[in-house]
This record gives C-alpha cells, sequence and structure tokens, in this order.
C-alpha cells in the first residue's frame, strides 16, 4: 500500500448499486484519485459486485473507508463539496467541478483536508446531508436533460482534479518520433520545386512569375512539414522528373 | 425536429454495442450535443438495444446518420478531431478535450464544419482512420489506468464543449432566495449581542474588552450572513436573555 498522494477524498452516501460503487472507483482511478469513503451502503461492505465492477481498480474498494454516518465520513474534513443536480435555494457557495477542483488543490496545498460528497443513485443527496457540507458543486448539465448517474458525476470531478493539478498543453505539435522541418530545409524544398516548375513552365505568364513564386514559397512555410514530409516530398518531384524523362506516356 | 444548432457532429466510427451507442447519445445530450453520426455499426441501423439505453435522448438516433464508412460520414467538415488514447507518433497536432473544444467553438464560429471521430469499443480507431483527421484529441488520463469507455469519452467531450460556448460562474454565491445580509444588518445585530454579552460579563477583563470587541465584530463582518440568518441570530440572543430573565435552570 503506497501512501496516498494529496488529494481530495471521495465520499459516496448511501450508494445503492455495487456496480455504481465499482463503476465510481474506476472513474477515480481514470483520473489518479484513489481515497474513497462509503457511507452507509445499502447493501453492506465490502461488496463483491462494487469489486467485480472495478476491476483494475479493486484496490480503491480495498482501501475504501466505511461510515454509519455523513458525519463521522467527514469529521476530519476541513472543507465539504456536496454535488447536487439542482443547487436551487441552498444558502451556500456553488461552484463549477472545475473552480471546486482548483479550491480543493489550492486548500489541500495549504494544509487541509478535503471532501467530496456523492448522494445515492436515484434521489442524490438530502438536504440535511448537504447541509453539513461547506459549499456546492453543481455540473453545468443540459437543464433538459440532467441525468447524469453517479460515475459520470465523479469521472467529471476527477477529469477537473487531473486538470487542476497536471500540467497538461492545451495543444501539442504531436511530431513525437519526427522533427519539425528547419525553414532552410523547406527553402531548399522551394527551390527544388521551384526549380523544376519553371522547366516544366508552370510560372507563367512571365509578367505573373515573380508573385506566383512568391505565394507558391509562401505556401510552404506555413504548413507545418517535418523532415519526413520534406524528404517525401522531393521524392515526389525526383519522380515527377524522372517519369517525364523516360518518355513515356 | 428544430433545426440544430451550431456544433460539432459526432462521429462513432464501428461502434459495437448499441448499449454504447445509446450511452454516448445521452452523454451528448446531457451536455446539449445533439448532432451523431454513425459509420459501419456492427449490429446494423437503426440498432433497437442503441434505443432502449438512450431513453431520454432517443431522439438522437432517430436522426443519426449512418455511413458506411468515415470519409463519408466527414466530407462535409472542415476540420476534425480523431480521440484517441495513445497518440505516440503520430504526426498531428494533440489536443486537450479543453482546448478542442474551444478551436471547434471557434471554427464553428466562422462557419467550418467540425467533427469528432470516436472508435470502437475495444480497439479505438485504427491509424487509418486517424490519418483522415486533422487533429487529434486525448483526454489526459491516468497512464496506470487510461481505461475509458466510449460514452466516458464521448461525455468528457461534450462536458467540454458545454464549458468552451457556456457563461458558467465559476463560483457563485448559491443565495437564491434569501438575500444577503447587508454591513447595517450586521453591525445591528453586533449592537444586540455586545449589548447582552456586555451586561453578561464576556468581556472580561476590562483591560482587554476593546479589543475583545473588535474581533468579536470583525468575525461577523467575515461571515457571509444572509438576513434569515441574522434574524436567526437575533432570536437566540433574544431566547438566551428570556431564559435568563425567567431565572430557571
Amino acid at each position: 500500500m503506497t501512501p496516498h498522494p494529496a488529494q481530495p477524498a471521495i465520499v459516496l452516501v448511501r450508494p445503492q448499486m455495487g456496480e455504481n460503487i465499482g463503476a465510481a472507483a474506476r472513474a477515480m482511478w481514470n483520473f489518479g484519485l484513489d481515497r474513497m469513503r462509503v457511507v452507509a451502503p445499502r447493501d453492506g461492505w465490502p461488496n463483491p459486485q462494487a469489486v467485480a465492477m472495478a476491476s483494475g481498480a479493486g484496490r480503491l474498494l480495498d482501501e475504501a473507508r466505511p461510515f454509519g454516518d455523513l458525519r463521522g465520513a467527514i469529521e476530519d474534513c476541513h472543507f465539504t463539496f456536496a454535488t447536487t443536480a439542482r443547487p436551487r435555494g441552498m444558502t451556500k457557495p456553488v461552484y463549477t467541478p472545475q473552480a471546486a477542483m482548483e479550491e480543493a488543490r489550492d486548500r489541500i496545498a495549504r494544509g487541509e483536508r478535503v471532501g467530496f460528497i456523492f448522494g445515492p443513485e436515484r434521489a442524490g443527496l438530502e438536504n440535511d446531508d448537504i447541509a453539513q457540507a461547506s459549499a456546492i458543486v453543481s455540473v453545468p448539465v443540459n437543464p433538459d436533460f440532467p441525468s447524469l448517474n453517479l460515475a459520470q458525476c465523479v469521472l467529471l470531478c476527477a477529469y477537473e482534479w487531473r486538470l487542476a493539478t497536471e500540467e497538461a498543453t492545451p495543444v501539442s505539435e504531436g511530431l513525437v518520433g519526427t522533427d519539425r522541418a528547419s525553414a532552410e530545409d523547406v527553402a531548399r524544398l522551394v527551390d527544388h520545386y521551384e526549380e523544376r516548375l519553371d522547366q516544366a513552365g508552370f510560372f507563367y505568364p512571365e509578367t505573373k512569375s515573380d508573385t506566383m513564386k512568391r505565394t507558391f514559397r509562401n505556401m510552404w512555410s506555413r504548413l507545418p512539414l517535418t523532415t519526413a514530409d520534406v524528404h517525401i516530398l522531393h521524392g515526389v518531384m525526383r519522380q515527377m522528373v524522372r517519369w517525364k524523362e523516360r518518355g513515356e506516356d
């Protein structure tokens, strides 16, 4: 058993189906969360259906702490978020999952313990549960179809935890295992094409050839070519020249 | 049939289980996406299992367009994202779901059509599929447990679409149906408490009473009280006074 990294506890309150507990464990571990607490699970604890469903995330269930009531489950927490679909009428701050996980990250960094509380599958958290939480998290679902299940709700929160704590590059070039072509690589490629296309009469009429050549060079410079692409493109032109020189149809 | 709002198409390539197609439809509609395209579904089209699973999102399946191959499914798209767990070795830009949906939103705003391509449940997209896409989306999962299913992957992308297009308030006060107490409300509350606590000998010794009163007032001013809270707190103090004045134990 490795020591838990600093992360929020995921507290499942009165969960019903073992399958959903297992699916929640998977969703947590998909994004690196592994501290589950279970309050008064309907079918007792441990739950074989939960274990069967969790497969690769079964360790979370082995290590999950069962509690008799929510109060006991969150007694060591300094800040807790209650998840609810409809935060209407509650006198509590309402966070998006993103803002909640950023808050959790910052509080944990300051040494606090943070819990995220999820209600039973059908009804969700009761008002008496929510009254014990410091704040509310609400996923901005389509109001015409707000039917997220337990594991989906856990998944979105766990995803936001990872975004809040990982340095993800929004867009990367994806040039893994290849190299971006240098300006000189591209310039030589354009020289090669330009020379052959000149021979082939491509830049015609003469009065427009300078403009055409600039446009042509500009196009190649703008494209995100790799050295492999440049290699291929040289090959294309060489092959066309060879084909021409063979003089066949 | 209402006209589709401007949004990306969700393209499912060779999906296997009808249940997963239905779950993907639900995940889309949870976040307001309703344009599905289906490429070569294993069990034909329409698929009764998909319809049964989709329940409230069944309309998406009724309106989903089936295609024989991916090329046909994306032929009208100006920009396509292929979802894949492991974008290694691909010479294509790799986006996070968030960056991808922001890109999609901006392109759609400029009049482009955008598609998100999801592979079959087990194997995911093949390299020949990915080669047809403009870019890659990769969910930043836990590398030790990257097992997202189809509907979960669709869910996270649809969630990011909603975040990219909705103005969500990261944290709202949640004081729906109540009113935040004014500074004057709080000041009068503190006056009330201070007066009675003075009578009760709370601010003792005399030499420290000014500091204690400042700390006390500061505490109340810092708390996010509503007018209802203030009302309750006045009642608490009145009741304590009444209880004292009755002279009982």
